[in-house]
């Protein structure tokens, strides 16, 4: 036959499962997609259609809502451990688990004060309204040795109305951009990051606190950096996670420069002192890098985005 | 001929306008999606295609950027008022002006404490994330004498964890459903409600204060009403608002009811009390009605989604 | 009680249905969204949550599916019809019914010649690609006594690369806009047209005919129209369809108006001869407007689009 | 410094470039969504913030532009080629060149033979409708010596209605499927296939011809292979493809198995004779592998999709 087969992987994608702790009155949710992704010897099914070795999708997906009930789901990455290991050490043609988790975050409704009065204020922590803002992700590869946990974040939109240039670029027979000492930087980020947890010996990192500290580290290096390119802020951003993060020895980002055009007012007789802009969609810059901690080897794929 | 011209209209749609207000090292954001629709004599255009009397969507579209910088941008329901007036009363063919704005909201990155001490607390007062949560939304109508202001919000997802019940219902020949006596409520609220400001005589709302009002009652009004079926937690939101809010005749909502299933795990030895869940995509109950002050005539439109 | 229920509507939406009918070994495919929306006595279930009058979302959705087997779906119009009469027609309170219905065309995959010898012809009859083109809309609302239908059709994009021009509009201080002789027009069409057949003792249409004559109509009116406006294009669709389909006396469009701006390519030493243009996403025109037959009233709703 | 630059790219993302070629009075078109994305000496941007070493993406965008108007737009393929052999050629700190390209297609709209007669067939040859099926995908990376060009297509929805079964799989404590003899099998096929050109002293392929017959040889091997599981159609798919077009060496597909199941309708005393199915959105399988010409090495990423 001329044909071989290559990598395969096969799995149920998008479990949405949501997970209820009640704590008395008070109750606790989290809210996870998980996709469940299995390799190992699946050889058959591809030539003839044997499924001999083939755990079906539909029992990943109830191994999902089973596992959210007999281990709950403390984080993401912990849950993402609980399954990876389950599929691999327990069905012997499955050599590798790689689990995907998006989370998304939600906040408290603050009930009124004269209604918490007449009712307790524990009768209302039931209530609960979507945070919306970036959606948290994570990754766990397992292999029946070692661990890989890439986690990450997308869809925070943040933006500088000011200590942002671009100048002394490159000019070809194509360029026609102006230099700019003063403009908008605005980008929606996507980020991973990996562990460097990679074996049950090791002590596991406090996934949650974790994420909350990459996630202010990275905030703060997009605002507190002197722009003078999205390159430069991109690896400020990956090297204050890096710097203060010790569990952590890689990040990618991926960040479209998301322009933000000064209009050209004169035509109407006014001056426009870097105050109403145009925001673009399409085409937009696209800024994608690797910070690694020194000596690390990388391991995120490049491409986090299809395009 | 044998037929006619109905109802008409035409602008530019979704103009994105980002406005930033400078006090000193401090910045302001407004972040406007600004949709401009007109009516009037545009018989010829349709028959003859004739555009003498049609102002260019391209002039529309400048419009929206120029007086963002000649009245700036005070809340998304004053810009619209300042644009309405001046299509109707600028050119005689345009007889009513429509404008809807969709606006994103944003908050101030904190920066880092050892940041601020070195570079001056102000430094850094031009970051921002964007909240990310509800798109706030209003209409603007004007037909050179009187106004018509419908506000709202989108995309603001919820839930109740508990004090949810659904029972009593008409079982006929395809009911299969069983009652529910303690169930998860969740939705995502569609919103509009209408300013009985009419006039330019009147005292002009406070636009930014009475949304903020609207939306913690009608969150409020979620949290607190112990549901018997979305429709009668619906009644609340909008009789809250119409109770609290005096500026405010009549309330719609668009809830649809996402339905998160209580997964059976059964089959695996496990008990699910009320803990672990599935969150259906479609498809889903949609309920929608209008809450009137007592004596008001209602005039939002009885859609507000597509489907 | 100073507020009061105004209209309200609940049911089950995007009900997604496909129907395999089995002609020996060929198959036919009907794929359908079925939404579902119910109206009547609903003021208990609104003011205290009683559920006595309210037939579950749950028992609307079970329909849609028994109603595919009991009565096959012949086209979406006549399943529309078979829903709205059973809601209104069996259950005392519900005095309206609203069936919206989106159709996804299929198309036969061609089959080598080679196989078929092989296989025989018929074996091969069960494979389909989704058009994938537009989106067939319809919507059935009937009373108890009178029906209205009103289909239509979405996502489908078109373009005139010549014979579209735009000049003689208004100029005032905020048109920057350059006359154009020689433009593409494009635009993706939505719309809906209304029926004349209201009652069960007139003949019903073909619907599945009319759907296809009204389709080739109003795309050979945008073919054929030399273009001085998008709107002029828009009442020639309209006039075509009414002066050809005497089932139809109502038709509305909204056209976005998809801009195709010509690139400058002067400052690269090349002129560019209407060859090379960028297709914008936003802002967009948006022309939206009714053709009515002489003599008739508009019935169908003006706004197709949420913005 | 404890940190260091990974890899690393950038561009300009999603360059909506239409080109109409006009050949009297018959106009073709060509309508592509171009992203660039460059890599090479750029640690200094990253580190400094130096831009000395950066082509603004400013300038790629007029690049793509204006080469549409130099060397017209043949394939997808050979417009990849173009630019990606300009970047690495014109500009000493570039060293390899990615071009990313969806292509959309289109087909004439045929007019009315009354108004052809009228106006001569020719003068209607400039209208088109979107074809609105699959996207057709390309990407072209340069390195100064060797091309790789993997082409492909997302968004192409198939389906068998019979012939299609998938039991003898494994069951374990979360097993609760029940295995099936006749079921829907339903997919949205993405694809991507390498080409052997990677030389320009190799004879090119002919893009367009090659992806007119990739496509359908994976939509015949789809409809003609009596599936025991989707794995199996997959790697016909992909080996019908390897075997017939030998200027490709490697395919790869990521298929979600769209689930249509089977509704039950004995509860309405009804039997459902596979016919009536519910089309359901999430959670569904994700199938995905390489298959490979005997003896090539595989280089397409194995993630096609975000999930």
């Amino acid at each position: 036959m001329p044909t071989i087969l290559g990598q395969n992987q096969y799995g149920k994608a998008e479990n949405r499962v949501v997970k209820i702790t009640r704590d008395g009155a008070t109750h606790h949710i989290k809210d996870l997609n998980v996709s469940v992704s299995l390799s190992g010897d699946m050889e058959e099914v591809h030539y003839s259609g044997s499924n001999a070795n083939v755990l079906p999708t539909d029992t990943t997906k109830n191994t999902v809502y089973a596992f959210a009930k007999e281990y709950g789901i403390e984080s993401a990455e912990q849950f993402g451990i609980h399954l990876a290991r389950h599929f691999v050490t327990s069905q012997e043609p499955i050599h590798r688990a790689r689990i995907r988790i998006e989370e998304y975050a939600w906040e408290r409704i603050e009930t009124s004060d004269a209604n918490s009065k007449f009712i307790g204020a524990d009768e209302v922590k039931h209530s609960f309204v979507r945070k919306g803002q970036e959606i948290r992700t994570t990754q766990v590869t397992f292999d029946g040795e070692k661990w890989e946990v890439i986690s990450g974040l997308k869809d925070l939109t943040v933006m500088n109305s000011t200590n942002s240039e671009f100048w002394g670029y490159i000019k070809d027979k194509y360029t026609t951009l102006k230099e700019a000492y003063d403009r908008i930087l605005a980008t929606e980020v996507s980020g991973k990051w990996r562990f460097n947890w990679t074996d049950d010996e090791q002590k596991m990192p406090n996934w949650e606190k974790s994420y909350e500290q990459v996630r202010k580290h990275l905030l703060q290096a997009f605002a507190e950096t002197y722009s003078l390119s999205l390159q430069q802020t991109l690896y400020q951003m990956g090297a204050r996670v890096i710097n203060n993060r010790s569990e952590i020895d890689e990040v990618r980002f991926s960040l479209p420069n998301k322009h933000h055009f000064l209009v050209d007012l004169e035509p109407f007789g006014l001056k426009n002192d870097n105050e109403v802009y145009f925001a673009a969609d399409r085409p937009y810059g696209l800024i994608e890098a690797t910070i690694l901690r020194d000596g690390c080897e990388a391991r995120i794929p490049v491409d986090l985005t299809n395009l």
